[in-house]
Formats: C-alpha cells, sequence, structure tokens
C-alpha cells in the first residue's frame, strides 16, 4: 500500500470513528487498532489527534472550492453552472457523509490556525455560489435577493448529511438535480419583475 | 423559584453544556453546579442523563410539531401557511439555538423507545409541510415535485443552527421571511407549466 493510500485510510476510518463515538471518545491508539496500521505508520502520516480532524475537516471543502473554481470557469452561463455545482456538491456530500457530519460536530475542537483555514474555506465556496447569483442578476435572469439566501440554499446541500442514504434509490446527481431546480426557481424573476 | 421553572433551567443549561462540550463531555455532577442546584433538586427532576438529552432533544420539534397543526388550521391557503410555518420555524430556531445543536450531534445517543418518539416527531413536522405543498398543487398553485424537496427546504432552515446568532442584524422572522420567499418560487408553476 502506497503512502497515500495509507494516509487516505487512516483519515477515512478516524472519520468513521468520529462520526460514530465523538471526536472525544475516540483515542489515537484505537484509530490505529481499527486502520491495521502500527504506532509508527500512524505517526508517520499524523501528527496528532487534532492534525487527523483537520485533515477530515478540510479534505472535502478544499476539493468543493477548488472544482467551484473549475466549475466557474467551465460555465459562464449562471443557470448552468449552478446545475454543475449543484450535482458535484451532492456527489461531494454522499461520498464524504462521515467527514462531513465530523466537521458540523467537531469543527469548534480545531484551534488556532486549523480552525481559520477551515472557516476561510467554507467562506470561499459560498463565494462561489453568491458570485453565480450576481452573475445571473447582472444578466437580469436572477432577481436581487437578501445576501443571507446564500446560506439558506446551501443549507439545503449540507444538511443532507443527516438524512441522504449512501445507497439511496436516488442518486447523489439526481438529488443534485431536484435541488438545482429549486435553487433556480428560487431566483428567477418573476413575469413583472 | 417554581418546579416546572427549575426544571427549564436544569435542560437550558444542560444544552448549553452539551452544545459546548458534548454530551459525552459533560456529568449529571457539573449540570447541577452550573444550574446551581443541588443534588435532591436535580434527581427531583431528572431521571438520568439520558432524559435530559430527551427532554433537550423534544421539546422543540414538540412544540413545532404542535404549533405546525395550529397554523395548518389556521391558514388554510397553502402560500399563507407556508409563509407562517416559516417565520415560525426561524423563531423556534432561533430561542432554541442549543437544543437544536445538541439534537442534530446526539440524537443518537438517545435509545429505544426516546429515539424513536424524537424521530417520529420530525417526521410529523415534515409531513405540515408536505401536507402543504400538496394541498398547493392540487389547488393548482404549486407545480409537483419530487418527494425528497421537502427535506431540502427544512434542511434549509435547520442548518441555520450552525450560523444564525442570536442576536443577528436580522430578526428570525425577517430571515424566516425572506427563506419562505424563496421556497414559495421555487415551488410555484411557471407559466407553461
Amino acid at each position: 500500500m502506497k503512502q497515500t493510500e495509507q494516509a487516505k485510510k487512516i483519515t477515512k476510518v478516524a472519520a468513521t470513528l468520529f462520526a460514530k463515538k465523538g471526536y472525544n471518545g475516540v483515542g489515537v491508539a484505537e484509530i490505529g487498532a481499527a486502520s491495521g496500521f502500527g504506532r509508527g505508520t500512524l505517526y508517520h502520516h499524523i501528527e496528532s489527534k487534532e492534525d487527523l480532524l483537520h485533515e477530515i475537516a478540510s479534505h472535502y471543502i478544499s476539493d468543493l472550492v477548488q472544482s467551484g473554481h473549475s466549475i466557474a470557469r467551465e460555465y459562464p452561463d449562471p443557470i448552468q453552472r449552478l446545475r454543475a455545482l449543484s450535482r458535484h456538491l451532492m456527489a461531494v456530500i454522499s461520498s464524504n457523509l462521515a467527514e462531513i457530519v465530523v466537521c458540523f460536530r467537531e469543527v469548534q475542537s480545531l484551534t488556532g490556525s486549523r480552525h481559520y483555514n477551515v472557516m476561510c474555506m467554507h467562506a470561499e465556496y459560498q463565494q462561489i455560489w453568491s458570485k453565480t447569483i450576481e452573475e445571473g442578476v447582472q444578466q437580469n435572469v436572477f432577481r436581487e435577493v437578501d445576501k443571507i439566501a446564500v446560506k439558506g440554499l446551501l443549507g439545503m446541500y449540507f444538511y443532507s448529511c443527516l438524512w441522504l442514504k449512501p445507497y439511496g434509490l436516488q442518486s447523489p446527481e439526481d438529488i443534485g438535480d431536484v435541488f438545482s431546480d429549486l435553487v433556480i426557481r428560487s431566483l428567477s424573476k418573476g413575469l413583472n419583475e
């Protein structure tokens, strides 16, 4: 197993354990035992338990930010971009359920620059959506909405980590399409606007 | 202080402590010390720590269910009803931030009938919203939406417990109005539907 694969496995096992028992309820030794690696291998990859929590909380949001910027470049049209962002967001949530649950529950256990870094990435991701909405307003396809609207719309997606079934009947992309349909209509201009 | 006020205070203090330190990180003795009541008074009101968690997780959702049914009777019109449900939901979230955070994080720590009871009330509350949407569809003001839409729309509200400021610039009712505007538009029929 390559070093990067080892690191990925340790993070996944830790996320699953933290999601199940809480960050404070799991020790580094238990993570080692559950991932099948010895103390040496474990500490080769992580500095501390907080380091692992930071890795769990930052990996998916860093992916969302990077892919979000790519999607923005790929889709200049705000409506098409929202559809693409929506599908991608649901896919990332679906494949990172434990990580996102852990991030929501335990982000306040991160200290100093680790906490700041995770919060900044969430703000940057929200900004990608806000900018898309603003461009839609400028192009006269969306109405102007209160700034708080984007927080609500993103909450629609992120809250799904509490009810989404990994192998449910609908694919994450299908759910993403239902949601982007709601989002686009909620922002669209009416006849007399 | 009346007995019911004592019980309310104990529950509020416990919710704040659980939200801050996690359910497993707080003992009954600490709750007693923080609420200023002795062991006797504490155990007069609660049977166990899980009993307290159940009280925290069930009180706001029981309020939402009861008030939701009243609002449904008061507003036969689906659009007016959604506006009223929206304002009320944001007001309840705003005055129960710690309780809702604790419920989301720790509901799986409830066992047996306590867990079942809380999950049933959440399902019942969702049903109040689903029924309102269905009535709108029957009255030809809303389009038919995938069943999963109501989960997304409610997520918009509940997720706010992670970002809502208790003394923010916008009142919960104002935020409720922004959100119900998004919800109603997202469900409304277009010109050719």
